[in-house]
Formats: C-alpha cells, sequence, structure tokens
C-alpha cells in the first residue's frame, strides 16, 4: 500500500446527521472517521439509540431509518431482527451499517415514560445533619496588634470540630478581598475539615444538595434543600451509555476496547447529570454553585464509569474492582457542575457486582435496625440480593441476564410507550400497555413477561418445566380463545398477546419457547441465588420475615405474579413489598445525615460477599430454581 | 464617540520584537493593544527588562534602544536618567514610550553573574528521612477467595504509618491495569497518607525532590537526590516580575491593579522553575516525573505570588497576609511540571514581612539548637532580622529600601558584570569589578557600596552624619588623589569612583551625597531593628555571641565594611558569619528529613513577630542609628 492512500484512508472524514422524526424534532451532527458505524457515530454525537448488545449484532435493538438510496441491500442481522415490512420502510441496524459518506439517518422516536409511577420521595425519618455546614461568622478585623493571616482568623471563628481547615488555594487566593468586601462579615461552608466556600454576608438559609442514582439504564438526580431536607426536583433520563450496549458487560467491553471508551462514558454520565442540574436549578431559581454536595450510588460497573476508573477486570472472574471504599471527591475534578469546589461522594461497594447502590438499597432499608430474618431483592439485568439476619450481613449477584428489561425477548422491550406492563388470563388475555389510553403495543416489558409466564402457568398454557402444549390432546385442552393464539411457527411454539390488527407495529407481538426460556434462567439464577444466601444463614423460608423488593421493577412487577412463578421463596404475599427507589432514596439519606453516611461504611464493611461463582452448590439450585412455580 | 470608531480602538493590536542585541542573539515577538508600554509588552514577551519603580518612571532603569526613525523626541524622565551620549544612541526607557504601531526594540545585553561565587552546597547534617518513600510490593494476586479490590491489595502492603491512603482518583484509574501489566510487583511512591504513583517494577533507586528558593531577584532551584541527599544540579535565573517592579510593593500594586496581574506574576514563576526543572532534568538524564516533591521558600510576597494568593493586603498598614501556616498542593494544580501527582510544600511564613525564605534561614541556622545569643540578618530590599536567645525567637523586618540591591543609588546597579563589588581607599582607590580581567566598571552594587562608604568614612571623606566636605579647608585635609575626586556639581558633591576614560559607559561613575544619605537610611533602619529586638529580649550588644548573615548579599559584603558603617551592633568581627545561601539551605532541609519540615512549623509557631511600625521606640533608635560608625 502507497503512504498516499494510506494517509488518505486514515484522515477521510465523513458527516452524519441524526433527525429526530417527530414535527419539530431536534438534528444532530457528528464528524466520524469513514468506516465507523451508524452506532459509533450515534455515540459520538450524543444521540441515545437503544442497544443491549453493544453493536455485536445479537440483540436487533439499535433501529434506524436510511433514506432509499442509502440502504443497499439488508444484512443478515437485518433481515433476522427485522420484518420485510420493517426493512422496506428503511430500518436498518445501526451497528450494521458503516458510514463510507455523508449520511443522513432519521432516528425513530420512542418517547421515554419511565417516569409513569415514580413520585418524589420525602418524609425522611432520621436526623437533618447534612456533612455540609454553614457557619455564619463575625471575623475579627486585623491591627498591628493582630497580624494574623486572613486564613487563620477565619479558622479561628470556626467550630473546632471544623479545625484544622485544610488549605485551600482557590479559596485562600480570594479570601483578602472577600473578607474586606463583606466588611469581615462571611458565611464559611465546611464539609468537615475542607473548605467550600467562602460567601459574603449570611446565606446561611441557602444550601442545596443532589442525589445520584446511575442506572445501567437510566440516571436520576434528586435536589434536595439541605435546610430542611426536602427534596424539591427529581430528574431522570435514559443513561447515554445505553449506546455502547444495554448491559455492564457490554459497557466493560467498550471501556476495555476503545481507547477512549472510558472518557467517553464517562463523559456521557456527566453530561447528563450536568444537563439535569441545569434544568433543575432553572426550574427552582437556583445557581448551580449553591449545589455544594452530590452523593451518588450505582452498580459497582456504573460507580467505576462515573469516577473514570478502568472496570475493565470486572468482567472476566474473579471480577475485581478497582476501589470498594467510599470516594470523596472535588466536583471540579469530575466535571460536575455544582459548586467546582463542592464534593461529590460515592457510597462505597461490597464486591464486583455488588455496588454502591445495593449498599444504598440496605441503607433505605434501615437494615441494621431490623429484627428476625430480611431478604432485600433489586432485580435489574443483575440481581442483588442482600440476606439479612443473626448479626449478619450476606450478599450476593447474578447475572440474572437481561430478560428482565425486555431485552433477549422476541418483542421485549424497556419499560417505555407501547409496553405491555401488566397482564391476566381469564379465559381470554386482558392487557395493560403504558401510555396514554388507546395506545397499541409494540412489544412487552419485565413486568409485563412476569405477569404474561404467570397467568399462562397459572392457565395451564405452559407446564412447569415451560413447555408449552406441542400436541394436539394438550391444546384441546385449552379454552378456544386462547388455543387459537398458540402458534407453531416451524415448530417452535408461540403464544400471541396482541394479534397483529391490534398492535402498532402491524405483527403479532408474542411470546415464544426460548422467551419462556430467557425468563426462567432469569428467575432460576435470581431463586438460586437466594437459597445460597439462606443456606449460608442456615435460614429457611418460613424464617423469612419479609423480602423487600427494591428498584423500579420492584415497584412494578406483580408480587403475586413473581411467587407464582418462582422468582422468589414462597412466602406469603403480605411479606413481600416494594421499597420504592430504595437505592436513590439511600444516597439521599446519606446526603441528608452524616451519621447515615458513616452507616453506609460500615454496612458495606461488615457485608460478606458470597461469590456464587465459587459455590459448589450453586449449579445444583440452579437447576432445581428453573422449574416454574417451584418455590422449595 | 461612534462604535465603530471605539471598536477600531479597543480592537486595534500592534506587533513589538525584542531583539538581544549580541551576535546570534534570540528575538521575542509579542502582540499587543496599541498604547502600551515598552514595558507591558516586554512582560507579556517574556523578556527580563530591569526595572526598580515598576513603571512609575522613578527609576530610569528599564533601558532599550530604539532604531532612529522610532526614537522621536526624549522624554523628560529620560533626560533625567539618561546622558546626552545614551540618548543620542537610541536609548529610551521602556516605561515611557508607548507602542503604537509594530516596533522593533534592542535589548541592551547584561550578563547575570549571580553564579559568581556560589557552588553546590552538600553535606547535611541530619538524618535523611524524606517525606517522600518508596515501597517495593509484592501484592496478592486475586482469586474468587480473595475479592479484594486493587486499591485495597496495594494499601494492605503499605507500612501503616501510610495508611490509610486518600483516595486519588488518577491512580485508582490506572491501577488495575499498572498491577497486571506488572504481574502485580510495584514500587508505590507516598507522601504521608498521599499515593503518589505506582511505578511497574523495582524503582527505588530513583527518587527526586526539588528545593526552591523565589528571591525578589532571583529563583534558584535546586535538584536533589532524594536517595542520598545529595544536590545534583543548581539552576538559578532571574525572576522575571522584575518587569513589575524591582521591590515587593511595586508587584504587589501590580497584581493589585492589573485584572490579570497576580496570574501573570504566578506563570511568570512557574514558567521559569519549569524551564530550569527542564534543563536539569536534561543535564542530568532523568525525567520531570521522577521529581515528587518540592520544597519552596520566599518571602512572603514572593510566597503569595507563588501560589497565586491575593497579596493586595501586604502592602498597607496592618501588612495582612492571606495565609501564614505551611502549603502543600498537588503540582499540577500549581502547573509546575514535575510528578502532576507530586507535591508542593511552602514553609511556613511568620508574618507580612517575615516570610517563609526567613523559616528557611532559622531552620539552616539550626536556631532551635543554639545556646546564648545569636542573631541573624537577611539582608536584601528588605532587612529580616532573628533574635534567639533566653528560650524565645523574635523577628523583624524593615523597609531597608532598594540601596543594597544598587537600585536607588545614581550608578547603582545588580551584582552583575562591571559592578564595582569591592572598595578600598588608601590614598588612592582600589577597586574589584565583577566580570573577566580588564572588565570596565558600569556601576556599583550593593556589597561595593557599603565598602565605598566605609572607606570613605575611615578616610575622613565623610562624616559621621554621611556629609562630603563642602569647604576648601575640609577638601585640603584629603591627600590630592582622593580630594580631586570630590566633584562640586551645582553645589551637590559627589566621589568619583572611576574616571570616565577607564569606565564602560564613558562617563564618570560616582557616589553621590543623595547615595549616601540613601545608603545611611538603609542601614540606620536594619541597625534601629536590630536594636528594637535586642531590646525586647533584654540583650546588649556585648551578650550576642554570634552575628549571621544570611543571602547572596551576606556572602559578598565585607564583615569589616558593614561593622565600620554602623550596619550590625559593634561586635568583634569574628563573631560576625556568612551563611551562605541559607533560604535555599532551609528548603533542601525540609525536603530531606521529614523532622526538619515539622521544625520548620515549629519554628514559625514559636517566632514572635515585633512589628516595628508598631514600636513606638522606633523612630528614635532609627534617628540614631543613621550615623556612620555609630555602634551604640
Amino acid at each position: 500500500m502507497s503512504g498516499e492512500k494510506y494517509e488518505s484512508k486514515i484522515t477521510k472524514k465523513v458527516c452524519v446527521t441524526f433527525k429526530e422524526s417527530e414535527p419539530g424534532g431536534q438534528e444532530y451532527q457528528v464528524t466520524v472517521p469513514a468506516g465507523s458505524s451508524i452506532l459509533q457515530a450515534a455515540i459520538a454525537a450524543g444521540v441515545h439509540l437503544q442497544s443491549a448488545c453493544g453493536g455485536k449484532g445479537t440483540c436487533g435493538k439499535c433501529r434506524v431509518i436510511l433514506g432509499g438510496q442509502d440502504r443497499g441491500k439488508p444484512m443478515p442481522e437485518e433481515e433476522k431482527f427485522l420484518s420485510p415490512e420493517q426493512i422496506a420502510s428503511g430500518v436498518v441496524l445501526a451497528c450494521k451499517r458503516t458510514v463510507e459518506s455523508d449520511l443522513d439517518v432519521l432516528l425513530i422516536q420512542q418517547k421515554d415514560v419511565y417516569d409513569r409511577k415514580t413520585k418524589l420521595e420525602a418524609d425522611h425519618n432520621y436526623e437533618l445533619s447534612p456533612l455540609i455546614q454553614k457557619h455564619v461568622l463575625e471575623v475579627d478585623i486585623p491591627s498591628t496588634q493582630d497580624q494574623r493571616s486572613d486564613w487563620e482568623r477565619l479558622e479561628a471563628k470556626l467550630p473546632v470540630a471544623n479545625t484544622p481547615l485544610n488549605f485551600n488555594r482557590a479559596l485562600a487566593a480570594k479570601l483578602p478581598q472577600v473578607l474586606r468586601d463583606s466588611s469581615f462579615q462571611v458565611t464559611a461552608v465546611t464539609a468537615d475539615n475542607e473548605l467550600l466556600a467562602v460567601e459574603p454576608g449570611n446565606t446561611a438559609n441557602i444550601s442545596y444538595g443532589l442525589a445520584i442514582d446511575i442506572g445501567t439504564t437510566t440516571i436520576v438526580a434528586y435536589l434536595l434543600n439541605l435546610t430542611d431536607g426536602k427534596v424539591i426536583a427529581r430528574h431522570a433520563l435514559t443513561n447515554p451509555q445505553q449506546g455502547a450496549g444495554a448491559d455492564v458487560l457490554s459497557r466493560i467491553a467498550y471501556a476495555a476496547e476503545n481507547p477512549e471508551g472510558l472518557s467517553q462514558l464517562q463523559t456521557m454520565v456527566i453530561d447528563s447529570l450536568n444537563q439535569m442540574i441545569l434544568n433543575m436549578c432553572q426550574e427552582k431559581g437556583i445557581k448551580p454553585e449553591q449545589i455544594y454536595q452530590a452523593v451518588a450510588v450505582g452498580n459497582t460497573t456504573m460507580s467505576h464509569l462515573f469516577l473514570g476508573i478502568d472496570p475493565t477486570y470486572l468482567a472476566p472472574a474473579p471480577f475485581i474492582p478497582g476501589f470498594r471504599q467510599a470516594v470523596t471527591i472535588k466536583a471540579a475534578e469530575l466535571g460536575l457542575n455544582i459548586l467546582d469546589n463542592g464534593i461529590v461522594t460515592l457510597l462505597p461497594i461490597v464486591a464486583g457486582y455488588v455496588g454502591s447502590d445495593t449498599v444504598g438499597v440496605m441503607l433505605a432499608g434501615r437494615i441494621d435496625e431490623l429484627k428476625g430474618i430480611h431478604l432485600l431483592v433489586d432485580i435489574g439485568t443483575n440481581g442483588e440480593m442482600v440476606l439479612v439476619g443473626k448479626g449478619r450481613i450476606l450478599t450476593c449477584s447474578t447475572a440474572a441476564g437481561p430478560a428482565f428489561e425486555g431485552a433477549g425477548i422476541k418483542f421485549g422491550m424497556r419499560a417505555a410507550e407501547g409496553a405491555i406492563e401488566a397482564v391476566k388470563i381469564d379465559g381470554d388475555v386482558h392487557l395493560e400497555i403504558i401510555g396514554e389510553e388507546k395506545t397499541k403495543a409494540r412489544g412487552i416489558c419485565g413486568s409485563g413477561l412476569i405477569d404474561a409466564v404467570a397467568e399462562m402457568y397459572k392457565a395451564g398454557i405452559i407446564t412447569p418445566e415451560g413447555r408449552m402444549p406441542t400436541t394436539k390432546s394438550a391444546l384441546d385442552k385449552l379454552p378456544p380463545a386462547l388455543r387459537e393464539r398458540v402458534l407453531n411457527n416451524n415448530g417452535n411454539r408461540e403464544f400471541v398477546l396482541v394479534w397483529k390488527e391490534q398492535s402498532a407495529t402491524g405483527e403479532n407481538i408474542s411470546l415464544t419457547q426460548k422467551d419462556i426460556r430467557a425468563l426462567q434462567l432469569a428467575k432460576g439464577a435470581i431463586l438460586a441465588g437466594i437459597r445460597i444466601l439462606m443456606d449460608r444463614l442456615e435460614v429457611k423460608v418460613e424464617d423469612i420475615d419479609q423480602i423487600f423488593l427494591a428498584g423500579a421493577f420492584g415497584n412494578y412487577i406483580s408480587k403475586e405474579s413473581a411467587l407464582e412463578i418462582g422468582l422468589l421463596p414462597k412466602v406469603s404475599p403480605a411479606k413481600v413489598q416494594s421499597m420504592g427507589n430504595a437505592a436513590g432514596n439511600g444516597a439521599q439519606m446519606a446526603l441528608l445525615s452524616s451519621a447515615e453516611m458513616v452507616k453506609a461504611m460500615f454496612l458495606a464493611q461488615t457485608a460478606e460477599h458470597v461469590e456464587l461463582s465459587a459455590a459448589k452448590d450453586f449449579q445444583n439450585e440452579f437447576l432445581n430454581a428453573l422449574t416454574l412455580g417451584q418455590n422449595y
């Protein structure tokens, strides 16, 4: 290859324009090296495409529309995941298409409805004692009899507990002028021995903090008034890292394999947070620099990506995190748009797959105060379980797979507009669909999936082993309205939830035998993990006083259905309760109370992690737990 | 004024080119707003012009040469400070000339000879125990039985004294890869509980530190090998802040009055240090990131400017510093080109005019070990005095004025090539001139000035009151060779040291009656300060066991002359000794020994500062101390 050719190849750049489909939708332009995939261009442009596999071509989610001249022939993966009608209308998979010249890409609209049921939490039941303190000071005026430095005369007026102050160059630099401009009447903002700000006059009644819950799917930020502990705003955004894959393993791979991958993923989270901070501040008429502290939680991978710590070795066994301790750093170092000098605290981590979000859940569950035996379950792509009792805290995690979040399921989707979220079968099929009235179904989300399988199991459409009827005699036992919904697709059975005439996409929306298998694997992993923890703590099902379901998923699933399919040990439904957004609540508690922050560290250190991959009895428990309704 | 005009006025830029006069000399170009002075352009270009008054036009030092077409008429200040010959050859004052269009400026060569007598210090007499420690670690390899984070497994191998380590995001970010790339065999670099670096393999024998002495006139940097305590290189540069004035008050005014002034002055020091670091590293074949710590000293103003702390309120009474404590910050925050993560420590400050350099002098003088009564005197533009005895440490400072540094003296100059540095009068005048043999005199520096006045006083050319003979009968008492050197210049007497035929400038080099007055004021202030300290400690001249002279000036002046004119209390010359570059030595000691660093803090806290401006008896002492030879 000649040098000239080589050079032209590496330097050719192309421009990709992403357009939102609705009227008045935004455009996003980005310049990328020729040969980049549309998905890579989307990530570079900050456009959030769904992607569950991180560009491997195995999830079929990263759909966009190309104009007629740009389509070419469908790729094999597109023929696999897309209907002929979709292909005809220009839908392609963004990860499978490379950009060789300037290109326009039409985005497929999907309204995010993560807000469907949540509300602002309030009424915390603990002492308001934030780390952030404001001290209104009357500083001594200098004289030849008192030639102490400005820093010393400020420090002398602070409570002994806050001194000696750590030196802060940026504040010391301006302190002489600030003191004199305010006639030596100032308000000092401290966090332990750190001086965060020196404000002219008395600003004691202005103090804000941020609680952050970094989910793999959704990032939620809460703005709190630190003077009364109230949540005054809550914003959420889809985690833009989605483009690099729906699950943490895809994101770890993205960070490990791309030179700038880690920094890109970090920037995405920080940018999203900054956008929410700006919006909440405008909404509430406050300034970002009046936010003095942020407390964040997230799973171990999200925690690493948030701080920009190499997550590579979280992926392979033995799943080693870079750090586990609670970390406090300056907002400016992270680029988080609160007070530059403000502090960002990430709650501690327990293990490679039991993150600070789980510690937040423990905090919100006040597990140190519980008497008896209690189980906390946080289900997402990964399931984290915490079993508390006998003075011990046991944790484990299982890779439940993405089925509960709608990935790996033929018509699976996130809990967004058009998703089936609840299913009832009583001779016929009744559905609840996310969105306004008469919204047509586009797919099924996790809670709908659990409902559907539970109802199908109860109705005898599937056996305890998870099989759909294959013989005529078995089919004949079903009521006709259900029988006709069981289709035989080249020997692969599927159960139609929505006929194509009623669906938003023009195709049948069904659950396949493979989908049911995926759900069995997911629920089996969770239940097996719980059984291992029960074994290690030497407790039986009847010993369990309560099961708490944490996270958005825990808010939405039907307890009955979860018990019916055997996702949880067979306790009375009365013993199962939702904790709401427990991880985020834990972050809020640590923000509002230094005692809770200390407790978080204590809980993380006390927790004993059980590594299921090293547990000899896990495989056996897992095989048992695959059975539907198996609540042994 | 129309908008257009206004705009064109504020946006017009002109290009100034500074050229060094010697063959092969460098050029420096800078673009500045039209209307800037040449001095401002020089500061912006990083060109170091002498300037004692900071651009007020009162010192006449900032001389440059303009081409014939650019000269115009001489300014009044130029007629005052420059000879007709100089004006004819194009010499102008840079502060008095504004640049309205592109301009070439010829620089007047002045070789810096601060190196004339100093040598590398060595043979420190204290334990080598730097704060910087290197730990060669064999870190435990992870397993499912040992799932601790990488940070924890590193920390576990460190001595307990260094733990718990403060979290360092940048190091944690790369730690997983560093550990695995080096098969878990690393060298950790610590400073107390700070982790500074994790290096692959065993690097225990590579460790460097920097000692920095920031003088108002000269910045000196010493590169030390922390494994054996040896100084391996020493570089010095003229402090480029000179352009903003020779003395600290001019620099404070510059920082206070120019919006970017403080940041400019800070950048100048840091840039100079970075240049020296780069040169020393190249010279010695080491990398800047192998320098882990820098310890700096400087007077209080220099200390503030080094850290970028507002020095404004150091200037007016009651002379309040922004900070006094020892300060440690990250090199990256300061922009100092050692390891980014390396630490920079500034020794503590005692008062507005007794800085960390004086603390360095105390350390180098080992004043905590001295028995009896000892006086330390550090003379520059300001004189700092330390009187030690009876278990106390008393300090004071006086604004000696710039006479000792050659400023404010008609032919005064820095101790550079062509400066008269020693004078002997024995019937005729004998001189020593800095530079190679046969170098012609261009002016007189501080040590020469003290010698000259002492010798003139001894020879009867000036009276104890400092007057030169004005009557014929008084003149007739002098030997003819001296008598003819006393000129009457419109009633103003002057004493010719070098006749114009022998001088480098073609004009007589003389001491004027005004020069002698300036010296009297300077030495009177020093002596009065010493007397006040002696009064406060209740000691008499005969109680003094030793007088230490610190700083470059102390190295060069003749003890006999200093005693002769009454700069110091009248002790035996045997009791007076030079300390060498004591401030820089103190910085080296604190770098090489944690115990010395702690001692520095103790000494600064123990020191009692006597504010002379508030001392009722100072005026009286000062008036007495003006008399030459007055060693009461």
